[in-house]
């Protein structure tokens, strides 16, 4: 947080004879207990983090396991110590017998691995628009190239902005820097991204359990379906002081 | 193509009491020869060239193997007919010995799976600037959720537009629709994406073998790297008659 860029989120290039800069892509691999279980493309810095975040979307853990970068040469290996709380074997979100692959699996997985949202809290509709302007990105400012999520208190105040290549590994920091500060489940906090709301964001926002989500952006079909059978609050087009409300509109204040 | 956008992309929801129109995300399961290989959220249409461009893109096919959907009652499945090229097995993309989990792996990966890019074609600065202004996205103009790749002569001329909630799926679709017209390897044409340039939209032109890529938006540092590698004309923050070219300017004409 703060307005200068992480360093490890920026390279320095040349094009068409002049300096400028572009956010980091790079490898980033998750292993638990020495067993590699995912790679994900992301913007260096905050890593433990990320691995947390990832892992608790995934319903594989519930608490703030011990994880640090290893001494692979390139800094690009987070190991986690396990023990997780299921086995992660392969991911069965989409298939129900009654209707094949469909948006309808995926929602009810979700629904097995988070609680049911309580009411609560409310904020102003001003606060909710005005949410993508407080999400300071410095690293966005210098690139144009980062995406970002912020956690913020129904006041509007930031709490916690994360930036990377990959809008769900910014929200994955900050779900795993709010699961390291004991703030899991997301009571009476607002969720804000800075691009477009899928069923992927919607799902580790409610696996987090977040009241409200809010975007710069559109939400698609099976992110309002899913907000809406979690009973979380999910609202896009946030610009220009001016905020579409696609579900759970009892917490927004008008 | 044309103005009107595929009626499975759009669905119709309520909010705060008015009618409004969101991108349809739904599961696609891509099976070849019955076997499971991958489930990728996307917007229904074109859902065989979705799954044929994926595979490409991994380098598993070499020419456009049968391909249709399934009687899942969803409409969900794609079964494709192998063989496949290579054993789908495990990723290995991002180790090196030399370095551990790092992008340079992930590039000498991409080098396994494309041919060197020939020299040419040129295409006037004003033109690959304009490629964006193009790429007309009628489900984007209803919705504002819809990611665009489209296919395009040097002249500027789009010879293929495919939208899609998922910028990767976008291409996907382009790449599969010319793969089953042979035009894969993509010579003479450019690709040109609604959003930015990560490191996989990169990997997936090059494997096409796309000479010229332009994006809206920022690449990264990782897409720069691997457009380098492979002799690739990178272009980016194509706006207002402006464009940075990041790599390969020998094809850009002033």
């Amino acid at each position: 947080m703060g307005p200068t860029p992480d360093p490890r989120s920026l390279a320095r290039i040349e094009r068409d004879g002049v300096e400028d800069f572009v956010a980091v892509e790079d490898p980033l691999e998750i292993r638990v207990d020495g067993e590699p279980l995912a790679v994900t493309m992301r913007t260096p810095g905050h890593d433990e983090e990320l691995a947390l975040g990832f892992l608790h979307g995934e319903g594989l853990i519930d608490s703030p396991l011990e994880a640090g970068l290893t001494d692979d040469l390139a800094g690009n290996v987070v190991e986690v110590a396990g023990p997780l709380i299921r086995d992660p074997g392969v991911r069965s979100f989409y298939t129900t017998s009654s209707c094949g692959v469909c948006g309808k699996g995926a929602i009810e997985q979700v629904e097995v691995l988070s609680a049911p949202l309580p009411p609560g809290p409310e904020i102003e509709r001003d606060t909710l628009a005005s949410l993508p302007e407080r999400l300071r990105q410095p690293g966005f400012d210098r690139t144009g190239g980062l995406h970002a999520t912020g956690l913020f208190d129904p006041w509007g105040e930031a709490v916690c902005v994360r930036e990377d290549v990959g809008r769900h590994n910014a929200m994955d920091k900050v779900i795993g820097w709010a699961l390291r500060e004991g703030l899991v489940p997301l009571r009476d906090s607002a969720l804000c991204v800075s691009g477009r709301l899928s069923f992927e964001l919607v799902q580790k926002a409610a696996v987090a359990g977040a009241p409200i989500l809010v975007g710069v952006g559109a939400p698609s079909s099976l992110a309002i379906e899913l907000a809406k059978a979690r009973g979380m609050t999910l609202a896009g087009f946030a610009r220009h002081g001016s905020v579409n409300v696609y579900s759970g509109s009892e917490r927004v204040r008008e």
